[in-house]
């Protein structure tokens, strides 16, 4: 492996296959992972002394069979090291960074020359940039990263989006650096990346990817809950408990690193036997992704209560003064652990509650591609995206595994809890989810996502719903007609004084 | 009262006191309401036959005291024949139909002329077009109208919003029109109206109201669902129980127009024994405050978990032949009556249950308002708002001067539910509603709303949530650090393998 840094003269000139814009953590480890499978590589970022830092950091880290890399000092220098046409990844901040980072390099390339962004940029900002950029004979790929800093130096989950012959330049690169699914017992073993779609469609797929992560740690959340509330585990227990759901059908890179985080000891206590858990602040942080996916959900009319869920829950985490304040005022019962004799039961129902609810979760999630898909014209392919979920990101799991095969069984499948797999598994677990979601609500320990899950679960399994009485209130004070059961048109009456 | 119809020279000029374009429903009984009131008007529609029946009808209805009726067929004669400077109300549907009338008026008009428009339009539509009118010298005010038909007719609740000197032109019209509150016991009677600010104040303001009238409405259909399915109560036991609730502490227009709803006989079935509500399919159909209400609550993280669900539960019952084939497929308790002893238990509970959960969509409503308010500098008079929703409107109910009074004793209450009184009440109440978010659980009633409710006020009143869990995960796979309990700052940590 050879590093060079360079600015001017010593510059290689059109030699590196990928460059890389943007060195904070993401970038940073995305760029190595691309210089160890092989492709030799130029970085720049605006502050230089990262690029020096970098080139540091992959002398030390890279071993025979790495590309070169070149850590540029200008944007100039930059562009013209690379191979054309150019193939440049920009792993900066969404938002204006990476206007500015289209500004500068724009006038420094050629027709032909592709340019991605691997942030978390909202799909429409990712569809108005394209349409400029590619009005100006260049091409444009919004490419979903997920994985963490871990995914991105050893392989993350990518979910590139945009013309479909941009993202064929950029296959050879992503195929190599995804995370490889395979194994013995595997299905479909290969790389987590696939072509996702047309437009902003790869940014898409990201976004409802971090909105299902989101369901997914409130729903564990919640279980966690209640298992210290109710259950009176110790963190001991919760890691011996999550350690032994890590090798069933909760199986999970969540899960699994909730087991070792009730093991983590504190380290600022010299005792050496306090958990650090307990000493994090329960008020959690996000950063817009969530969100996102909620509005469009409601944009698109399609209900992800779940999701919807894990989005408030950390809005009133925030709040942990209020709640302090709150909890001296408000009245209700005090959670107070169990007999010692119903633990195991309570586990038990815990797990089967949390599967069930994750079900309707995913289920939501993949009902939010299909509508978006259908109404953007993007034709997702839902089994292929939850194949490359199964590798390099946070919500990995050998239950993707399930919603391919459920996809691939049913691809025009309405809605993923009607494939029989889940019909079963769900018909057999809801008593014990229905156990837990009152046993929430007697206890007060609130569980929104899970409550709200077996909620949905009951709506749409529901033949009558009370909707006739909102659409005879409507009728009734608004005039907005209502529909009948025995007869089509619509229907206006006179109701009782 | 005279009414004259006129297109050319015939047509009065410069007489008239308050113009109305657009003769739909509610433009039609708002227009005959301000006549009523003894304003002179001018009305105009695209259509004219809509004018000639609205003369038709004016002469029918109008009486002695009412003012004069101009019927134009041109937007030329329309705005010649108002006294200047102008007050023009636009009663048409929100969107491209505003921006039409905008543009065929506005040549039309001088400084000084006052245009309102009492669509629900977004308010950030509203801003948009009050700034370009607002450049051509004229007024502009974006008004929320309630009430349906009736309230239209007789005394709508309104909302209207934009600069303080052109609701001053428009008040001495507004607060005649407006319901009157009054009577024996009443506190601060008067009318249901006030300034309730700057830009689009008046439009955000009516559709937080609509979302709360979402709420309202499903909190209720979820409790019709229990008593049906599961209190086994018959259309004239349920007519009973909301006529004595009507008398109580649920006391509302929506409770009273359910009464009347379940009273009412089916039309369309010969024998007259048939009820209207059994026949009425449960599908419901919504028009997009809704909507908009959830999507801002989500920019502005106000979490409206209740409102939210009432969205989804609208969505849901839409996909009427979804749920039917669903219902064959997804298992799960089917409802079944309980023993008839245990029946007016039930009723006593659901109605605790409605209280409280009411209580919450409520208080999630205002903290939107609080948190519009000061995001956007609108200074919103929470009290008066809800004062001017006691009459009216929808939602009107004796509950409002609850709030009213709250926000008198405490301008700054950070939540509703801290009211001294809803503590109190709340906390009387709140077993029940625990009992029957417990009950639809286990029997597979889906209560989206009443449970997302009573998750919500369990959260808020936590002093400890299990975010620190959410928080450890998003420190340990995204290095996005988390705070301590016991120190200030933000760590990270090496979590154990």
């Amino acid at each position: 492996m050879s590093t060079e840094q360079g600015s001017g003269t010593s510059q290689p000139a059109g030699t590196q296959a990928v460059g890389v814009v943007g060195l904070a953590v993401m970038g940073e480890n995305l760029a190595l992972n691309i210089a160890e499978k092989g492709f030799s590589i130029a970085v720049y970022n605006r502050s230089t002394d990262k690029v020096d830092s970098f080139l540091a950091r992959a002398k030390g880290e890279l071993g025979a069979g790495s590309g070169s890399v070149f850590g540029a000092h200008s944007p100039e220098a930059f562009v013209q090291s690379l191979e054309r046409p150019r193939r440049i990844i920009m792993m900066v901040k969404a938002g204006a960074p990476v206007d500015d980072t289209i500004a500068k390099l724009r006038p420094l390339l050629s027709p032909g020359d592709l340019l991605v962004d691997g942030g978390n940029e909202h799909f429409t900002v990712t569809e108005r940039r394209a349409a400029a950029i590619e009005g100006a004979g260049l091409h444009y790929l919004g490419m979903g990263v997920s994985g963490g800093e871990d995914g991105a130096r050893n392989g993350p989950s990518l979910m590139p989006g945009g013309p479909r012959t941009a993202y064929e330049r950029l296959e050879p690169v992503v195929k190599k650096i995804a995370a490889q699914v395979d194994g013995p017992g595997v299905r479909d073993p290969g790389p987590c990346v696939t072509y996702i779609g047309p437009g902003g469609a790869g940014h898409y797929v990201k976004m409802v990817h971090n909105g299902i992560e989101y369901g997914d740690m409130q729903l564990i959340a919640e279980a966690y809950d209640l298992l210290r509330s109710i259950g009176g585990l110790s963190n001991d227990e919760l890691a011996e408990v999550f350690t032994r759901w890590n090798e069933g059908e909760l199986q999970s890179f969540l899960i699994e690193i909730s087991a070792r985080i009730f093991r983590t000891r504190d380290p600022e206590d010299a005792s050496g036997l306090g958990f650090l858990v307990d000493k994090v602040l329960d008020a959690s942080g996000m950063k817009g992704t969530g969100k996102w996916t909620v509005q469009d959900a409601i944009e698109l009319s399609v209900p992800v209560p779940t999701i919807a869920s894990s989005v408030d829950a950390r809005v009133i985490s925030s709040d942990k003064k209020g709640r302090v304040r709150n909890s001296q005022i408000l009245k209700g019962p005090a959670p107070h652990p169990m007999a010692a004799a119903a633990k195991q039961h309570l586990i038990d129902d815990v797990r089967q509650a949390l599967y069930c609810a994750k079900a309707c979760s995913y289920a939501q999630g993949m009902q939010l591609l299909l509508v978006a898909s259908r109404t953007r014209g993007w034709n997702l392919p839902l089994g292929e995206i939850a194949t490359i979920w199964r590798g390099g990101c946070i919500i990995r799991a050998q239950f993707l595994g399930r919603i391919k095969a459920a996809f691939d069984r049913d691809a025009s499948l309405p809605n993923l809890l009607l494939d029989p797999g889940f019909v079963e598994e769900l018909g057999v677990r809801n008593a014990a989810w229905r156990r837990i979601v009152a046993l929430g609500a007697s206890a007060g320990v609130p569980l929104l996502a899970t409550a709200g899950a077996l909620s949905y679960y009951d709506m749409i399994r529901s033949e009558r719903l009370p909707a006739n009485l909102i659409q005879s209130q409507r009728d009734l004070f608004g005039a907005h007609t209502y529909e009948r059961t025995d007869k089509p048109g619509a229907f206006h009456s006179e109701w009782a004084k």
